[in-house]
């Protein structure tokens, strides 16, 4: 297999469905029906999430404080073997090779349904994810044959070693050395790794090492049985403290040089593109850990009495309540657009004959601005999410005796691990930027002519009225252009230096964020008003209207932080302006729109979308 | 002592500078002389908090995690009994019962440093503050001297029992029952209590009891050998694990009658009064818990090295460090001002033959508001700055052999107890209207006048310009004529119905909470500039023009959805304008007084203010 395959210079094709390209949202007007919206899974998908529900509730919930507690070494990868007797291990895995070989948004289902999961989720995800991918998009038909039927039943357990002790967001920088045997037949393998998820019972490491004195990572297939690999006691942790957590070390472990994974110096490639897929995953993950924590929260709020009635009667309950359920439905909205987006550009190169593996490493390439944007507003809708569980359990938020208190700890890791939210946030403008100069994405052409519009009289909006949420999409279109203005602005002024001003990267990346979610919770529920009556969808509508402004004011907050920190005098004055402009929203009743949506999570006393 | 010593109608005479009323920061112009800045402490104060700083250091930091493990019941018990050696249980206690009778503020220095202490910090103020208080500030003679010098050198630790399964932030509607036996003698408690803080070896009960079928509550202290007294084992929580907490059962425990605390049905009152002091305490104890996180944090982000360089030297991590010190200090600045507010209203009161004790609690009362705003404002900055702790040490954060992990965990509690944070910011506002309808704060003419200054035609600010800060000050002025403006229009325009539109009066207190800190930032800052030069504040001015910003901010986000929330049409456009106006900010370059304010802390190595 070529490693030229995941060359982003090949491009997908246009005139289909699968021409939309990553990172084209911010310059390109989408309509409703090009998105999929979780209302449209079909019956096989509701079944194996069914399953999925199924296999939570009775194999992982009742089992979450012997998880925790690490007391049996044995629990964690039985519940992984009983996963695998579910099939549940192999959803990516292709039928071939042993797997269900299902598309990328079903995958994308099972992790979300998996995500409630706590520790077992990070096990199973690392496992089918970090630990199996690998193999899977890199590996060549006998390392495939040999690994992955035993990856996707279970009979070996997968583990991902990349970071090391002085090589965290630098993962290139490893210390991790292989050497050539004098007989040429294997690497000798010596480092130190870090945060080993499933490290204490993998039987199957996904190894980073430099070869010789090379400058980059090489990747390498490692077995337990292949000696010389030792670990420290199981990592103490904030959370997910049933999820084994080693520091491995490698001591001369011999590794036939047939399991090098591609071509030498490919490995930091490799983990590059393994964690697109990872993180797109870990947001839906984190979607569906957000609604059970939503689950409980609103049944506890309805259950406990406080001055006479139950406490979601109160106001400030209700507000709490609205605002998870608002970003967590704008949160799923943008992950399945982008999971099928994946998918699409996966079927797209499947029909131009490229081979299965490559056609899914460059579908997710396609979007890894996507998968980052997701990353890290799943994660931080995750910690919004159970920060607010906790606050509305009250004291018995901070008992272990409720489900907060783990809820809270299992969430604060998807902040750092999978590259921390503020490396994510910088490699989204990173990679956009990129594409820009490379001549993948016109960026310019719109930018230009934003700049073109500020100069312009301003349109006072005689144009919106008559089509269904037609304020909604022109406070969104111009909130994708107050991102180009800026942007463009900080490219014009900063050229090279910008990559020293992090914190106008985190502005700008804060404006890409809240523009994809809120332009895909938009379409999602324009998309069900033209399948259901606008009555039907009156609550989705709230919720949207609800994330669209609070996404329009951290845009702007964000936008005018960045205009202060590299504009001055007129320039400064002409782009506070049209930020103004392209942020402007129309007074909205957002207090009675949270009630509305509270009301109706309330009375169904769950997360109901 | 009759309770109706504690009665708000009782004024504090004017003409002195304890003339200045709780609350009335939002209407009165205070000049910076007026306030008490952390610079000030004299070395009587500095070599109090050494004492506390060496024992924390000697004592606790290396017990940590033997003190959070409970293996040891008599670890916590044998470590207040040290401090009680060195006098630390005796602060607030006055000389004549063996304590030291400190002012006030200083025993708010006395909270902040050991607030650094985790768990012990928690149980050493349970036993000081909730647990010593009520019989110090309600107690007869006898009762104190019965108990106090006993409670100030640490032979009886005491607790507070209050909250029930079934009542929490409903503190008065607890079931707890005292009933007279026939003789007269006795009263026989029969009840549940919950979260009980040093209730595992508490010597000492307070507890809360409704006498018979009274409609309030009344305060008995209950020692522990009365009988009766049964316990459920430590309860397992997210944080403070070292702190014990337990659910308490009285069963027909016989306590004398000449233990009841003040008067029948006078409970409620003392445990609001009581919960005051432990407000204010609680937020400058967080202020000390965030110092040390700083203080960790930043020595992390020197030492760590990625991407060939200390992290601290990347735009991402001095935005962090720069917002946390920002924060501590403009919240430091605010604790510190109300702190010799209430000791000068001590003073006054004492001037006038008050009792002490009566003086004591009278003086905290009127500055109530500003308690729970601190209270708030405390916990969300250490919230905030442990959050931050965590991203910085990155995969570290959630280690638990790094720091940040107990820091984030403990942090947590300080938004629930002591009332959440929710009914905190209600009691402020409510607090605020109920001092205005009874004529002890003219609220009403200065939101007139604001009102009459929307339909004047705007002062640009010529006026602005000489006078040392003058940009800034005319923008605090405004930020409180934005709040008087939406709080007067949304009282006038709900009455009664106000109290039922929780959303609002959080928006109402996030403008009053914004207000308070920013204005006692700015005062500090201003105070210290008329001492040094200029220059040697200029850090210092960062910070405040960071945080100012920042409250504008935040005021008119919450103003504004009050104002969408309440008024419509014309009303509506107004106020939108008013806020609009009194919400300008000139443009200011916040990343550059970031880096600035970082790079200090950075080469400064600690939280240096």
């Amino acid at each position: 297999m070529s490693t030229t395959a995941t060359d982003q210079s090949k491009e997908i094709p246009a005139g289909t469905k699968s021409a939309i390209k990553g990172g084209e949202f911010l310059i390109r007007e989408t309509e409703a029906n090009e998105i999929f919206t979780p209302e449209e899974w079909s019956e096989e998908q509701k079944m194996i999430a069914q399953t999925c529900k199924d296999f939570l509730e009775q194999e992982i919930n009742p089992r979450l404080d012997e998880i925790d507690s690490m007391k049996h070494p044995e629990l964690m990868p039985s519940l992984l073997d009983k996963a695998g007797e579910l099939g549940l291990l192999g959803t990516s895995v292709p039928e071939q090779y042993g797997g269900f070989g299902m598309d990328f948004n079903t995958s994308m289902l099972v992790a979300e349904i998996l995500g409630a999961g706590h520790s077992f989720a990070v096990a199973i995800s690392a496992h089918t994810g970090i630990g199996t991918l690998p193999i899977l998009y890199y590996g060549n038909e006998d390392q495939k044959a040999k690994y992955l039927p035993k990856l996707a039943t279970g009979e070996w357990k997968a583990s991902y070693c990349l970071t090391e002790p002085d090589s965290g967001s630098d993962a290139n920088s490893g210390k991790t050395k292989a050497k050539l045997t004098d007989d040429g037949k294997h690497y000798l393998i010596n480092g130190q790794k870090m945060w080993i998820t499933n490290g204490g019972f993998a039987d199957i490491f996904i190894v980073f090492a430099k070869i010789d004195d090379d400058k980059n990572l090489s990747a390498f297939i490692v077995e337990k049985d292949f000696g010389g690999i030792t670990m420290n006691e199981e990592e103490k942790k904030m959370g997910i403290k049933g999820s084994s957590t080693r520091q491995i070390f490698f001591n001369d472990t011999k590794v036939p040089v047939e399991n090098l994974l591609s071509d030498r110096e490919n490995g930091f490639k490799i983990a590059v593109n393994i964690l697109n897929i990872g993180r797109i995953k870990l947001g839906i993950a984190a979607i569906g850990g957000s609604k059970a924590i939503i689950n409980n929260a609103v049944n506890y709020a309805n259950e406990r009495k406080q001055f006479g009635t139950s406490i979601s009667n109160f106001g400030a309950i209700k507000h709490k309540i609205a605002e998870m359920a608002a970003k967590v439905y704008a949160s799923e909205s943008a992950h399945y657009r982008a999971g099928q987006n994946i998918d699409d550009a996966y079927d797209s190169l499947i029909g131009q004959g490229t081979d299965p593996a490559q056609a899914r490493l460059k579908s997710v390439e396609e979007f890894a601005i996507e998968c980052a944007i997701l990353k890290v507003n799943g994660s931080e809708v995750l910690d919004f999410v159970a920060d607010e569980g906790v606050q509305i359990y009250g004291g018995m938020g901070f008992s272990a005796e409720g489900p907060m208190d783990r809820a809270y700890r299992d969430a604060r890791i998807n902040r750092i691990f999978e590259g921390t939210n503020e490396i994510n946030r910088m490699l989204c403008i990173d990679m956009l930027l990129k594409r820009a100069m490379k001549g993948h994405l016109d960026l310019m052409s719109p930018a230009m002519a934003v700049q073109k519009e500020l100069m312009s009289i301003p349109d006072f909006g005689a144009s919106d009225g008559e089509e269904l949420f037609a304020k909604e999409k022109k406070a969104l279109r111009n909130l994708k252009k107050a991102g180009l203005m800026v942007a463009g602005a900080a490219v014009q002024k900063l050229m090279q230096k910008l990559s020293d001003e992090q914190e106008i990267l985190m502005n700008l990346a804060d404006m890409l964020i809240e523009g994809y979610v809120a332009e895909s919770c938009l379409l999602r529920v324009e998309k069900q008003a033209g399948q259901k009556d606008a009555e039907a969808v009156s609550i989705e509508t709230d919720m949207m209207r609800i994330y669209l402004y609070e996404a329009i004011e951290k845009a702007a907050a964000a936008g005018k932080e960045a205009i202060y920190a590299f504009a001055e005098g007129d320039e400064q004055r002409m782009m506070l302006m049209g930020l103004k402009r392209f942020t402007k929203m129309e007074p909205h009743n957002l207090k009675n729109a949270r009630r509305r949506v509270a009301d109706h999570v309330i009375a169904k006393n769950q997360y109901p979308f």
